[in-house]
């Protein structure tokens, strides 16, 4: 039988499992690729560091371009992590004619067009399902199942940890800092949680599907992008009372003729599959113009799932048929790429909370505000101040008042803000959020 | 460019579907194909009759025979369903050398090894991504996606009708019958229901899953397979009551290395996904031995739906995929193929609905029977008789009487259920459904 000589770069969480699968199925694989798939060598950052997967010291180096030059290798799995050294990985294995496969969502949303025109030119083929949604097959649902359909909208969770700790604050009752602390020691979040709470990792992840779905090269500096790092408890459970969860939402959108683009904290209805999903699971909701609604859901990350979608994609190279797709790939989406809305004139509801003095005129002051800028209230929550409390001479109650806006554009919203920082009655930092369609 | 030609036999109303999809979006298609996608030929029953979509008459034929024989068509989309003459024509097209298409889940269930036989033997491909689940791409996640895993359980909604009238029983509060009538009114259901009610066309589809996830082949008389049509609104919403919605769930799962396998009205608990599919849409829940839980939803029939699918097929067919994947299909599944779990000795929890007298020592008789048959309840509960009932002189009330079993064997459950078929006290019929793990 045929074999597949594979160098996997990076030996960390993903890199173990997916030599796991390598290994301890190997019968079964070969099965299923035609091949023996055959982990030749593997680079790691110390090979004298314990690992959690039994391989031979022979079969490792702490040199990854050894492997990306190694004339028996046909696939190099890169799996390191990180833009820079990642890149010169990559590029090595494409120069020296190896079809590559990465997890890395930076790599192909930073460097993805100039990558792959570099495969292109060596008739070598990138695979990155596993970049995107863990065990979601995105990608290929985008590339293959949806063919016969323009995407018209997008709409996804797709960082794991973000989605678990809003799940970990609102059925726990805890902070977020208790949430990411929780996260952290579980493994969901980094020992530095940046990337995953402020937006950038779902921002970039959506740039990849963007480009696959609708052939727009976007990199998340293109358009808005916030994390869940300000969200309050009291967001999610007031949002929870009128009827929403709030998910960290990357959208995608056609709007006559022009591309809606954000990552954000947004508030969707309890009754739409998107706002049940709880936990490190990811779901994507496709709108084609043909099949209508599809979702995907499935673990966002952690060490099997993605693993798995990484030996998918071995499993594809060897049958050949990803080479078939990858030659496709440069042709898809929008023909021309399509371009983008500008953020001010994005159209959709919002919420606001302020944090108020519970005294006459409040209401009326934001009200102006708000109405002076065009933007008309669909509903208001005002919450009485506990009973309780003692107050200084003088002092008036400190009390939440949520609004609900009727639809109207970003820009008006980002004009009215600026108006209510000059209002004494609202104590900063006061909320607005996004509502999905 | 090239181009790829194509024979549609039935243009009904997912043939017109894909008639639309291939007309309108010409150039789209192609630059995705990277060959043009013709429709070169269409056989119809009736060539005078009008149709939705705008074909010269010339195109037209009535007889399909002339379609499959046709030296210049590449592929044969087979969309005329039934299975007689629909395997007539799947065998003639691929013994005159043309790939095959087709959304007919009967004649793959029934027919599909031989079928594929005969494509292998000359070199062809059948592609049936349509005939499962309409717009979600089931085949494909299970073929390649999942291909690093071994699937070791499977539980889907695939029955696009059943659920729509289970959803409209409940959530309308109306009887079966009427919202079987509903679905006929809407076209979800057809003027002779059975094949989707009584639980055939579910069946069927799980049989093929099985068939990809396993390597089992099996048709619908091998595994407990029943339908929709004795239920009652009443369990509808005790079920409800309990933290449960039933729907019509087909289940294959390893247990123990044997497969489990039926299609059954289940008890799902209300926080799953699967439960919370409503109306015509179906889903599938795959668990995969490294991806773990993964989800796949959209709309389970209807034109367009189905349409995408065939059209998704056709373009991997026009860019080889197709038959790269199919030449791998004989492959699939567990290796040898896993041997079925005797009905009798599967194993879940059971809800049971009596209808009974009002008087001492009716739940004694029963729980007696179940007891003695080491069924262990769970939890009773039984409803009070109206009190406003006026009743003949020694007559009692009639009152609904619910319990849950612990888990216990389907062999038990038969056996008790002929004991309780003695029992005077139980007015007929009395209901039995299953309750998913």
């Amino acid at each position: 039988m045929d074999a597949l000589r594979i160098g996997i770069v990076g030996l960390g969480t993903v890199g173990s499992g997916v030599a796991h699968i390598l290994r301890d199925h190997a019968e079964r694989n070969a099965l299923r690729a035609g091949k023996q798939l055959i982990i030749h060598r593997v680079a790691v950052r110390d090979i004298n560091k314990p690992r959690g997967v039994d391989l031979p010291q022979s079969m490792l180096t702490e040199d990854p371009l050894s492997i990306t030059t190694d004339p028996d290798i046909d696939v190099v799995v890169e799996l390191m992590g990180g833009v820079d050294l990642a890149s010169k990985v990559v590029r090595s294995a494409l120069a020296n004619r190896k079809h590559v496969v990465t997890a890395n969502k930076a790599l192909i949303c930073q460097y993805g067009p100039e990558l792959f025109q570099l495969a292109r030119e060596n008739d070598r083929t990138i695979c990155f399902e596993a970049a995107v949604a863990g065990g979601c097959p995105i990608i290929a649902a985008i590339g293959q199942a949806m063919a016969g359909n323009q995407i018209t909208s997008l709409q996804a969770i797709i960082n794991g940890t973000s989605n678990f700790i809003l799940t970990q604050m609102f059925h726990q009752n805890v902070s977020y800092d208790d949430a990411v602390r929780e996260a952290q020691e579980i493994g969901y979040a980094e020992a530095d949680p940046a990337m995953d709470v402020e937006g950038t990792d779902a921002a970039q992840k959506l740039g990849i599907l963007t480009q696959l779905a609708f052939g727009t090269s976007v990199t998340p500096d293109h358009f808005p992008v916030q994390g869940i790092n300000t969200l309050a408890l009291d967001d999610l459970k007031y949002a929870d009372e009128l009827g929403y969860a709030i998910k960290l939402l990357a959208t995608a959108k056609l709007v006559e003729g022009r591309l809606e683009l954000h990552t954000q904290p947004t508030l969707i209805r309890h009754q739409r599959p998107i706002a049940q999903v709880d936990g490190p699971y990811n779901m994507i909701e496709l709108t084609g113009d043909a099949v209508g609604k599809a979702w995907f859901s499935a673990m966002g990350a952690g060490q099997m799932a993605t693993a798995s979608a990484v030996v998918a994609d071995i499993i594809d190279l060897a049958i050949g048929r990803a080479q078939l797709t990858f030659q496709k790939l440069d042709l898809w989406g929008g023909h021309p790429p399509v371009s983008l809305q500008p953020a001010e004139e994005i159209e959709r509801r919002y919420y606001f909370r302020f944090t108020v003095e519970d005294r006459p005129h409040v209401i009326a002051d934001i009200a102006d505000v708000l109405g002076r800028n065009e933007i008309s209230l669909a509903s208001i929550i005002q919450k009485e101040a506990p009973e309780t409390d003692e107050l200084a001479a003088g002092a008036y109650p400190i009390v939440p008042l949520m609004f609900m806006t009727h639809r109207t554009r970003e820009g008006l919203i980002r004009k009215a803000a600026e108006e209510l920082k000059n209002l004494s009655c609202v104590t900063t930092p006061w909320v607005c959020l996004p509502v999905a369609d």
